[in-house]
């Protein structure tokens, strides 16, 4: 990079500063920012006034090159961000067609008649760059005066996100000539964090490649990340080191997809030609729900239940009377014939059963927390315990409950079981 | 309240710059300033860095009655911020006895040797009242001068929220005779924001209580809020302005519950003494798991099927291979043949159903973002068209469909539909 640029950034809207939306805006551009190698001198948020607002545009653009506006491109009387650019900056406002037209078109499908209020979203600096809102209505823009660019992103995290990473950055990245930051996460299941630590303490002390620890949701993670000048130069520095921590780890291995759990096992499903199903009792549905977040999980899928009460497990996936009374639903028992029920009443390859206690009240003298999950193929079918000790934290239970599903299946498709 | 003191927020630290670290102490101390009606006019982030750090403080009182910092209280060389506070405001630093002792016991206890920077962590403003810091080492501190309060916090949020809650907070209700603000979020599914605005105009302009529009996930929101001495002083104000909004959007009516869309419907159908059970294609169980997201929801649902095949469609809920030939599976037809078929296989009161294109692929000729919703009750059964145009975000299309779901069981269980 020739000379490294300075930012800020500016969100808009009183509901942060009230507290009623936790802004992770800043954070995502934070992020992006720091890995374009780009100098962000303060992040700053002001309510919907536009006093303020050009106040704070004014100030920003006498001490920086950048400015990162998120927020305020609404079409309600509290959507200040366009104007007070305008104001700050003495750049005149004008309608942009295409989104005007975009909007009209929006309001036809839907039948209803657009209010004037509704083209406000139209009205762009003039001459800016209009970056496409693929996830909502109100566009972005990239204007620039006497060197300076102000960039002004939807607030929407979901709009915001994609059009920062994919138009943003790019753009950035070509203006001031960045290099290329390119990275792997690998992701581990069944490992702590602190054993995952040991184990690999001389790669994070690496300069280059970087390997990061971290730790969410009950997987441990390593992010390996390179900079140089273009990807394949990255790659060339990242991937010996992600085949030494495969090789020291494997046991625990559990993706190296970049976003999630669920990618990988539906990947690997179709990539065997198996299919899975569910019988869900404590993650109500989570467990499908994930699966079916992957597009494409139609070919790995047909059908899943949730057998929420003990008479729906009975009557849909055939656990016995018998096992009930004998040892409880939330058994091994019982989820070693919900996987086998769901194999045969799905037809599926892969039947996966998991009950439990997800709180906040026990039961069947049973702890929070405890948890079975049970996995059924034509060649065997087995069980296993886990216990996640947040008995306040319900949410927290069945997400780590439904994991465990998916680690199992994965685990059982590639043969570890 | 006398007066509404005015403040801002300062957080300090080169990690949340680089986007190392999410910040949610603004967000804490924002909640916490509303419910004093403390006014935040700005909140602002800055790096370690002293002049620009000594910048932004003298910034931040010549404005503002009261500052609130965050982080920068440890004993490395990068920690400014009482360094910063001095030379703003002019005040000296001196060791605090308490605090020193406490270093120093803590050192003794680990049976390490003290440094000199050590002991920086009690090198605190001449005359600030300390706050003692139960979760960490680091004291807070609250220095007056001319009238204007600064306020240091610890950096780590298990650190700096206690600290606020507990001490900053009934230490500034007492100085500025805070009163007390309440507020009630009133819900609506299926208008418009902008819609929505236009028909309480003249309620959002209203001085107390206050009325400010909100959008999310396909839901409108109206928070009003009023500021009084005491709750059912503010809640005088509040309830007559509630019960107007519910008049003219009565048919939009979702839920003034605070939290969610789910714990509505798990609410109203506990007290109504029915259950409900979905058949669910797009959306692949989150409607089920949604509503077993509230605990205590097995009173009101027993099963759920995920019938994502059409294979599985006809199977489980008795979808006629004539309907899916004739109309496709995403049909009303369809989904009217799955909420019988649900209901019926499940024996609950009420059977939801779901099916639609969340995309990225269209198929059968139909777009994404195209969904149906049918309801069946032993009175009737009915469906619903819907349209997210949402073409690039299955995971929107698919939270939109589920609210969709919940909001028709609502309607259909208060005899709406």
């Amino acid at each position: 990079m020739k000379k490294r640029p300075s930012a800020q950034i500016l969100c808009v809207g009183t509901e942060l500063l009230l507290g009623n939306v936790l802004d992770t805006n800043s954070h995502t551009v934070s992020v992006g920012l720091a890995e374009l190698g780009i100098n962000l001198y303060y992040r700053k948020t002001v309510g919907d006034n536009l006093d303020r607002l050009v106040f704070s545009i004014r100030e920003a653009i006498d001490t920086s090159d950048i400015l990162v506006l998120s927020g305020g491109l609404g079409s309600t009387v509290d959507d200040l961000t366009l104007e007070a650019v305008g104001k700050a900056m003495d750049i005149p406002l004008e309608y942009h067609t295409p989104t005007l037209e975009k909007i009209e078109a929006y309001y036809r499908r839907k039948g209803v008649v657009m209010t004037e209020n509704n083209k406000k979203q139209a009205l762009l600096p003039k001459g800016a760059i209009v970056l496409e809102n693929r996830q909502g209505m109100a566009p972005g823009t990239i204007t620039e005066k006497d060197g300076k660019l102000i960039i002004a992103l939807p607030g929407p995290p979901r709009e915001l996100g994609p059009m920062f990473r994919e138009d943003v950055m790019p753009y950035l990245a070509k203006r001031y000539g960045a290099s290329v930051i390119a990275s792997r996460m690998v992701r581990f299941w069944g490992l702590a964090e602190s054993a995952m630590d040991e184990r690999v303490k001389d790669l994070t002390s690496l300069e280059a490649p970087t390997v990061a620890p971290y730790a969410k949701n009950g997987e441990s993670m390593l992010r390996v990340s390179a900079r140089g000048e273009s990807e394949e130069e990255c790659l060339a520095q990242i991937e010996p080191v992600v085949e030494e921590i495969r090789r020291r780890l494997g046991d625990y291995f559990w993706t190296d997809f970049e976003d999630s759990f669920e990618e990988a096992l539906v990947h690997e499903l179709r990539a065997s030609g198996k299919k899975i199903s569910f019988a869900e009792s404590c993650t109500g549905g989570l467990c499908a729900k994930r699966v079916t977040d992957v597009s494409g999980a139609s070919s790995v899928i047909d059908m899943s239940v949730v057998t929420y009460a003990a008479s729906a497990k009975q009557r849909l996936v055939g656990v016995r009377g018998e096992t009930v009374e004998k040892f409880g639903v939330i058994s091994a028992e019982c989820a070693e014939e919900m996987a086998r029920g769901i194999r045969e009443l799905s037809g599926a390859d892969i039947g996966v059963s998991v009950t439990g206690l997800a709180g906040p009240t026990s039961d069947e003298g049973k702890p929070v927390g405890l948890v079975f999950v049970g996995v059924s193929t034509e060649k065997k079918t087995y069980t296993k315990r886990y216990f996640f000790p947040y008995e306040n934290d319900r949410a927290h239970v069945r997400l780590l409950a439904s994991s465990a599903c998916l680690a199992e299946a994965l685990f059982t498709l590639r043969g570890k079981e």
